[in-house]
C-alpha cells in the first residue's frame, strides 16, 4: 500500500475501532482486570487471494503498539485454506477487542480480490484486462481498488475527476453522440483519454468517427461486440461492460475487447472466510 | 431513520461525494457549461425490500439542496422489478454528479434488506428470529444494522459497549467457562444479559448452572441443538449461529432456539439491482 | 483506561491544546527563546482518588514527545495532600505550555473520583452499589464515567443505545407503565434487560407484573422504598434515584435497594485540588 | 452568542448528541414505531441566572428541525425557581432523545452563570470585578467563558495567545521578576499588556519598577494586598488571586483590588437545577 | 462553482472564520452589545478578473445567515477599478466579523484569475493555451484551479492520481527515458495519456519513438523549442515549462508549443485590491 | 515552531498530501513497483531567508517514517544561491510522492520570510518595527506569521479575539471615535491595549484624548504621519497602515512611527525559489 492509502486506511481503521468499541469492550474488561499475555493467529479458512494484511496489523497496532505482529503471507498472494497468515502476541485483551474489526477488513478486501482472480484466471489465454468500476462501497473507493490490483484486476477511473465518460445519461442530455464526443476533444486540454458509451453499431461508428479514444460497448450481445471490434480496428481502446459474471465472460473476451469491467468485482464480492484461533501463553 | 442514524449517514453521503467528485466531475462540466433541465427516476431491476431511500434523497440534496426529490416507496416496502423509487427533477448536471454515489448507497442497503428478508421469510411459522452480528463493513455498521431492520430482522449487539458476549477466544484466556459467567454476573452491574458462546452440551449445562441469560450454540450440528434447547428448557435465551445459510436454517429454526445469527446478512449480501433512467426537460 | 478510552482521551487533548494555545504561549516564547532544562512534579493539594493520570501524561507528551515523565502513582490510588504524583522532565517551555491543561484534566477526573469515593465509603457494609448516570458533561461521557468507576462506583447506561430506560416522560406519551414494560419485553430481542421508572407503590406493582428486570424507585420517601424492596423480594433488581446527597444515602442504602444512582457524581463534583511545581535543571 | 461560539457550540452540540444516542436510542424506538404529538418545557427548579438557552435550542433543532421551540426566557436573565423556560413542540419523540443532552448543556452552563453572579452581587458597592481564570473544562473554554459573562463577570486571558502572564513557574526559569517584565515589555511588540505575578511587597516593587501593566497579587493575605494596593497607586491594573470563596470576597475587594479572579467560576460550579415536563397533545 | 468545490470551499470558510475569530471578536463585541442595521459594498479598487465571489458570500452566509447578499459581478467576469461587486445587508457586526475573512479569499483568488488573465491576453493570436501546474497553496489547490479557469487559462493534472508525467527526478531513478515511456504505456491500462519532460533534442527523439502522447519541453532555449516542435509536427501534444513570464512568453508561444504551464499563476501572484465600505442604515 | 504551530502545520501537512497524491501517484506506482534507494536535496535557486524547513521535514517523515532527514540550515538563516537546504535518503519512491508538497509549503513560506527581511534591512538605523495583518491565506494564518517572525518582522493581532482595533468601519457604525474608544477602555477588562485607525489630525488629537493605547495612522501622507507622530508624543504606540512599499517605507520609518504594518508581507510574496534533486544510490 502506498502512503495515500496507508493514511486513509488508518483513518478508517480509527472510525471502525471507534464503531466498534462504542465507550470499551464490557466482556472483555470485566473478565480481565489485568494483561494476559496470548498470541492469536489469523487463519485462512478457505483458498483466497489475500488483501488487507497491512491494514489487519494497523488494527491491532492502533489498539496497543506493544503488540508484536508477525505477518507471514504478504497481500496478493494465493493462500490455501487453513494457512496461518499473521502471528499477533501480546496482551490478549487487545487482541481480543481488535479481533473482529481486523477480521471484518480482511475479510472484505480478500473477498474482493479473491472474486478479481476468479475473473483473471478465467481470462487466462486471452489479452483482455479486468476492470473495476464506480460501484464501490462509499467510504472505501482506493481501499476496493486496491483489492482489485491484489487480485490480478485493472483499475478504471478512481473518480470524475480522473477520467472523460460519457454515458448514456450524458447523452441524453447532450444530443448527438459524436457532437458530444468533439465537444469534449476540442475543449479539454486535460492530459485524459476521451470514452464513450455506445449500445449498438452505428453508435460505434459515431464515436470512431469524433475521434473517442475509448469506445464502451454497454450490454452488447457477443454477436455485435465482435463487429464492432472488427469496426474499430485498433482505432480506439474497446471497453465491454454490462451484466459480466464469470459465467459470460470467457465469450466476451473472444470478441477481441481490450477491457472488460465488472460491477460485482466491487458491490457484490461475498467475504472471504477468514478466522482468529487465540491462546494463552506464559508472559 | 432516527436522528442519530441520520447524522452518521450524513456524513458518509459527505465524505462519499468527496470520494468520487475529487475535484470535479470533468465529463458533466465539459459538456454542459449551463443547467440542463432534467427529471429521472431511480427503478428497481429486480424484487427487492428497499433500504436507503432517505439517504439516497441526502446525496442528491447535499449536491444541489434546488432539486425536487418525490419519493414513491419508503424503506422497508416491498418492490417489484420495474417499479420506479423515486423521482429527481431539477437542473440535470446534478443529478448526474449524484447517480453514482446515490446508487451504490441504494443498491448496497436494499441488497442487505433484501437477503435478510429471504431469511425472515423461510421461517415463516416458526418462533426464531433473525439476528445479525458485527460483521459489518467498518464504517457502516449502524446503517447496515438499519438495513437488517428493515428485512425483518432483529438487530445483535451494536457494539462491544452493548452486550456481554463471552465468545470461544474470551474462555480460552478466561479458564473455566462456569467461572467466567459467574464473575461477570457477579461483578457487573450495568443493565446487560450475559451470553455465552458453547460448543458442546457439557458447555451449555455449565452455562446453565452459572446463570447466563443467553446460552449461544457455536456450529453445533442439528441433532445436538435439539437437545441443548430441551436442556435448557425456557430457563436461558437460545441462539444459533456458525455457518448458517438459506439451506440450512429452517432445520435449524425447527430446533426451537431463539434467536439464528447470520453473518452472511451483512458482509456477503450481493448489491440490489438498482437504476437511474434520466431525460430532458423543459425547463 | 483501555485502547477505546486512550483515543477519546486523545481527541480530547489536542483539542484542549489548540484550545488553550491557540496561536501560541506568548509568555513563553518571549521569555525563552532557547530550550530551558527543568524538571516539575504535579502533587496533590488535598487528599484525593486520582483519576486522569495517563491523560496528563498525553498532554506533555503530545506537546513534546521529548519529556521524560515518571508516574509515582496511578489511577484509583486513594493519595494524601502533598504527595507527588508525577514527575516531568525536559524542556521547561514544553512543561509551562501544559501545565494548565494537564491539571484542568487531572483536576476534573479527580474531583469525580473522589466525590464518587465519599459516597461508596459512606456505604460500606450496605450492599447497595453507587451508580453514576447520563448527567455528563457533553463531550466528556467515557472519560467521566471511567472517572467514577476509578472513585469504587458502578456505570449505569453509557447512553441510549446501552439500556432500555422507561422514565416519567416515556410514560407520559406511552399510556400504561404495565404496558410499556410488556411491548419492550416483547419486542425487544436485543441482549438488554428493561428498566422502568416508578413513583409509587403502585407503579412497583404494576412493573413487577409486567416483568421488568431493573425498577427505579424515584424519589420515594425512605419509608415507601423499604416497603417496594419488600414488594419486589429480588425478582428485580432495585434501583434508588433522585436528589441523593451525602446526607441522604446511608438511610437509603439501609432500605435494602441494590443500586443508588447519583447525578452529582459527574455534574456536581468540585475539582480536585492539585497544582504543579518547577524548577531549573543543569540540562 | 456571537457567530465563533454558535459554531463551536454547534460542533459540540453534533458530538454529544452522538455521545449520548451511540447507536440510536432504544427505549424511545420500541415504544414510539410511529409520531407521537407532544409539548415539553424545561423549568427552572431553584434560582438562577440562565447560561445556554441557545444551546439547548440547537440540541433540539439539530434532532429534529420541525420541532418548535418558543423561547420565554433569555440568557443573562435572572430566573426564579419554577419558571418555564422554554417549550418544545413536535414529536414527543425527538424530544425524548434531546432532553438529557439539552439539560446537560443548560445545567452546567447556567450553574457557571449562577455562581458567577452570587460573586458579583457579593461585591456590590465596591469597584473590583470579577474574573475568571483558565480553569476550565477541556473542550468548553469559550462556552464556560460566555457562561461567566451571562453571570455578570469578566473575562481574564481566553488563552495563551491573548496575553502576557509571568507566573511563578515562568520565573522560576527565567531569573530576576524585574528582567522578565523588561524583557517582554521591550521585546514584546504585539498589542497586549503584560502581567507578572506576585507573592509578596517585594516583588511588587519590582514589577512596578519593571513597567507591568497588570500585577498580580497571588495568596497575599489581605493585609499585604492593601499596603500592594497603596504601593501600586493605579501606576499598574491589579489583579488579587488565589483560593478566593464566597467567604473572602468581600474583604479582598475591600484592600482596592481592581480584578478579582477565581477558578471556582468554572471548574467547581454545581449544576444549575432545570428538569424537563412532557405531556401528549392531539397532533 | 461546482457541488464538489463548494463543499471544499465550505470547508475552509468554516476553518478561516475559526481562525480569525479565535473565542470572539473583541472590539466588535465590545462597541455593539445590539444588533445594528447596516449595508456594505464590496468594491474592486484596481482593474481584475473576479474570483471567489460565491466564497465571499458563503463567509456572511455561515456567519450570519440572515445577511442579505446582493452579487453585482459573477466570477470571470472583468471588472474595472472602482466596480461595485456585491452588496451585504443586515447586521452591521456580522459585516465586521466577516470583513477580513470575505477579502482574503476574495484578493488572494481575483489576484491568481487576473494574472492568468494577463498572460491569456498577450497570447492572443496563439494556438498555445496557458495551463496551471500542482505548484498550488497547501490546502487550497482546486480553489486556485479554479481561479485560474475564471482567468481563461486551463487546468493541467489535478493531482499525482489524475495524470501519468514522467519528469527528470524519476529518470533519475528510472534509467532510460524510452524504456520509462514504454513501460507505462504497456503496463497502465487506465484512461489517461502519458507525459515526459525532456531537456534537449535528443530526449524529444526517444520520447516520441517510446510512443509519448504529451512531451514537455522543460527550460528549453526558444531555438531548440522551434526544432523539437517541428520535430514532433503533431504526433503528440506539446507543453512548454520553466521560468515562463508575461515578458518570454509570447516568443514561446511563436514556436508553435501547444501548452505553456506557469507555475507562477498559483505561487506567485499578488493579491487583487478589493475593500469593503460599511455605512448605517435606518433598520 | 512550538507546539501548538507543529500542530497545526501537521494538520495542513497531511490535509495537502491527500490533496497532491488523491488515490495514489500512478506515475510512480508504475515505474517502481519496488523500492528504489535514493538521496535528495533541496537546494535554493536565490538568496533567500529560510522558512519552513520542518514543515518540509514532516511532509516527507509523514509519507515514509524510513527516511532519514538530515538538515544543513535552520528556519530564519540567510541562505545564499544554490545552497543545499536539507538531504533527504531513503526509498526514492517516497522522495517523489513529496517533492511538490514539502516545496510548495517550504517557497511560499520562505518568500514571506525573505520578502518580510526587505523590509527590515531597508529600516536598519530607524525605530520602526515591520508589523504584518490579518491579510493572511485563509487557513495559514499561525504559519504565514510564523514565516514573518523568521523574516525579522513582528506579529500584530492574530485574530480579532487578541486585540481591540477600532477600524473605520467600526466609527462608521459607532458614532464618534472619542465615544468608541472610551467604551471600549471603560468597559473592557481584558488584558489588552486598545488601537483605533485614524485619517488625520483631529481624529489623532480625539483618540489622544480619549486614551487610546496605539494609534493607527491609515493611509497619511508622510508630512502628516510626522505631525501625528509629534502631537501623541509618546503618549501612544503609533502605526503607520496603508499602502506601504519597499519603495515608500524608508520616508515613513523617518518620521518616527513605532510600527509599519505591511499586508503584503503575506497576501502578495512571491514563492521562493527552491529545487529538489535526486539520485539513485546503492541501496
Amino acid at each position: 500500500m502506498d502512503p495515500s492509502l496507508k493514511q486513509q486506511a488508518r483513518q478508517l481503521v480509527e472510525q471502525s475501532l471507534r464503531e466498534d468499541l462504542g465507550g470499551g469492550d464490557l466482556t472483555t474488561q470485566t473478565l480481565f482486570p489485568e494483561a494476559v499475555p496470548a498470541c492469536a493467529e489469523l487463519i485462512a479458512r478457505e483458498d483466497l487471494i489475500l488483501a488487507g494484511m497491512e491494514i489487519a496489523g494497523m488494527v491491532f497496532n492502533h489498539l496497543d503498539p506493544s503488540l508484536r505482529i508477525q505477518t507471514h503471507v504478504r497481500d496478493g498472494a494465493r493462500v490455501q485454506a487453513e494457512t496461518p497468515l499473521v502471528r499477533v502476541e501480546g496482551d490478549g485483551r487487545s487482541i481480543l477487542m481488535g479481533e473482529r474489526v481486523a477480521l471484518n477488513f480482511l475479510q472484505r478486501l480478500s473477498g474482493i480480490a479473491t472474486l478479481t482472480h476468479r475473473f483473471v484466471t478465467a481470462l487466462q489465454g486471452y489479452s483482455a484486462k479486468i476492470m473495476d468500476t464506480r460501484k464501490t462501497t462509499p467510504g472505501w473507493r482506493d481501499l476496493e481498488k486496491y483489492a482489485v490490483r491484489q487480485g490480478g484486476g485493472q483499475n478504471h477511473r478512481f473518480n470524475l475527476n480522473t477520467g472523460i465518460l460519457i454515458k448514456d445519461n450524458h447523452l441524453e442530455l447532450a444530443g448527438g453522440l459524436g457532437q458530444a464526443v468533439e465537444k469534449t476533444k476540442r475543449e479539454f486540454s486535460h492530459p485524459l483519454r476521451v470514452e464513450v458509451e455506445t449500445t449498438h453499431l452505428a453508435e460505434v461508428q459515431k464515436a470512431l468517427s469524433a475521434g473517442a479514444d475509448i469506445i464502451m460497448l454497454d450490454n452488447m450481445p457477443v454477436e455485435e461486440m465482435k463487429q464492432a471490434v472488427k469496426m474499430i480496428a485498433g482505432r480506439a481502446v474497446v471497453e465491454a461492460s454490462g451484466g459480466i459474471t464469470l459465467q459470460n465472460v470467457v465469450p466476451i473476451a473472444a470478441t477481441g475487447v481490450d477491457w472488460i469491467s465488472v460491477g460485482a468485482l466491487t458491490h457484490s464480492a461475498p467475504a472471504a472466510d477468514i478466522s482468529l484461533t487465540l491462546r494463552k501463553i506464559s508472559g
